[in-house]
């Protein structure tokens, strides 16, 4: 970029005055110790983030960012890239998976168009932050110029600020996001490119090898971009940029970030490095099926909750583990204490 | 026993023609083929239980069966007995994590005093099924007389023949049940005792080597009760022979088992053996961090849906899981089809 892209300060989250009062609520509920397992982690975790000793869930929020790829002309997906605007209708009227689990569980949703190669008419539902008719073809030029690039995440950006709620799951929905995600996991991870392709939407041997081939000649082309940003701009993605935005302004404002699989992740690995800190806001829901993800995982030393062998996106997996996230608040707040209850500790002796 | 107990017959799951259509339901979601991964396989075995393709949960229900070991006098458990009877009385206020993850969840709740050693003023929300103020000393004779085996069964058969809904949760609390379970699942699992053997609600290295020792006599004292029914009766548990009925009853009503951890799973191992084909109905929720659990799963060739490192019993893993299954049946009888939505299909020709 020309000029610096000024990004929001991310709190620090460490707080070891109220990790010991979080602990000890924990630890005094009627229970063994330890014995809700991940469930009190993840208690401690949003104890932090919210600042307090008895956080709550309110007002949940699912953003699904859609866009179109420039490289889906080269055949890198199993699916035309009209399906991108199809599912965006789909998703108006209610018929997707993430339509039926968010109503499920009450999450507000809306859809992004971040640059879909379609044009929509006005619907409630759908947020018009189009930056262009799809990205552009990355293997002969970057997917973004720098100001579609900037554009991206300064729409993420906005779009979250006055966002209801304290919660945020991003999903996405793009023909040949995988693509971008697997190239962008590949030079921002510096691993094998071999290790962060997969069968995306369902690929045969064939489509695989050939979308290897392609995503190769694409890094090559773009060896010289290697920082964040450079990265993001050339190997793309607008869906993936504006998450990124929305990312970063949502932890700047200290929300949780229930976070999906593969293509969602990998905007988690770049929001974390333009803006260090995003990544302790995050609550990873579930492990995704496209092999890329597991690499991924490692690199963000983050364990899901959830491994369902899904690999749909849109934010599917995140919503699913939301209830988890429920649990942990309410188990916070409504078990009694061994005091409350009048219930005895462990024996002095327990082999007498 | 003397006369043979008179079991319910388990209606036999499979039905090719109807997984036929069941499978091509899921696979016309608007979704990549395989998408949702386990959640697919999950409405499957819903819709089979249920038989229809239009799975749905209604007035799901858990049952709390608690009760007191004789077990306890020789120091297998880090609490004490009277916990069992307090914990009761927590149950009754609301004030455990069972209490607030149904509360969470609209599932209705009840305690069922198996053989707690203690007397309970009436309360509508539990159930006198009492048949001895705890199971007897395993270590000096059977847990259960003959009548006492079979008067649990029975009472666990009668309470869930007339019970609302189409889903059920067994869930347990009593101090010293690790024990039983540990002892049911070496005997019937044909599995050495260390495998079968953990630290229950917390016990330190010493109170655990304490416990495979008396654990070890005590398998040794009832060499010779190898039948399920046998090894039942002698190596006890009220509560987990009140939780077996309770599951083949279920099981032969078409039931969903949404079997919690351990000790439920133990139940569950006696009630196939006892009833072949009750496992068909059971849902596996959650993999608990008691080391016997993952060699129970093996046997019971099951893959649970949490991981969460959790090891509470009272049904709380189970309940945590419920949302899933809420989830599965909400895809298949709400999401858009191909053909509703009007998508196109993968491409003819994914590398042109």
């Amino acid at each position: 970029m020309s000029q610096p892209l000024p990004l929001p300060t991310i709190p620090e989250l460490a707080n070891s005055e109220l990790t010991r009062q979080l602990l000890q609520v924990i630890d005094q509920k009627t229970k063994p110790l330890g014995a809700l397992g991940r469930l009190e982690t993840l208690a401690l975790q949003l104890g932090l983030i919210q600042g307090r000793t008895n956080p709550v869930i309110q007002q949940p929020q699912i953003r699904v960012f859609a866009a179109d790829h420039g490289l889906t002309r080269h055949g890198t997906s199993a699916y035309p890239s009209a399906v991108t605007a199809q599912m965006v209708h789909n998703f108006l009227l209610g018929g997707a998976a993430i339509n039926v689990f968010a109503r499920q569980h009450k999450i507000g949703l809306q859809v992004v168009d971040a640059g879909v190669d379609a044009e929509f008419d006005y619907h409630p539902a759908l947020l018009d932050c189009k930056v262009r008719r799809g990205s552009r073809d990355a293997m002969t030029e970057a997917a973004m110029t720098e100001a579609e690039c900037r554009e991206a995440l300064e729409q993420g950006m906005a779009l979250v600020e006055h966002l209801p709620g304290n919660l945020l799951i991003v999903g996405e929905m793009g023909i040949g996001n995988t693509s971008a995600a697997s190239l962008l996991l590949s030079r921002l991870g510096d691993l094998p490119l071999a290790d962060c392709v997969g069968r995306g939407t369902g690929l045969d041997d064939e489509g695989l090898r050939h979308k290897q081939q392609i995503l190769t000649q694409v890094l090559r082309h773009h060896q010289e971009a290697i920082t964040p940003l450079a990265a993001l701009r050339a190997l793309g993605g607008l869906e993936i940029a504006m998450m990124v935005g929305a990312l970063i302004q949502a932890a700047s404002q200290r929300r949780i970030l229930l976070m999906d699989g593969f293509i969602a992740g990998v905007a988690l690995l770049v929001a974390e490095q333009l803006a260090p800190g995003v990544r302790q806001y995050a609550v990873f829901a579930h492990h995704s099926a496209e092999p890329g993800h597991e690499h991924l995982l490692r690199l963000l030393d983050a364990e899901p909750l959830l491994n369902m062998k899904m690999r749909l996106g849109e934010g599917s997996g995140a919503v699913l583990a939301y209830p988890l996230l429920q649990s942990a608040c309410a188990f916070l707040n409504e078990m009694a204490s061994f005091t409350d209850a009048g219930i005895s500790g462990p024996a002095d002796d327990t082999a007498e």
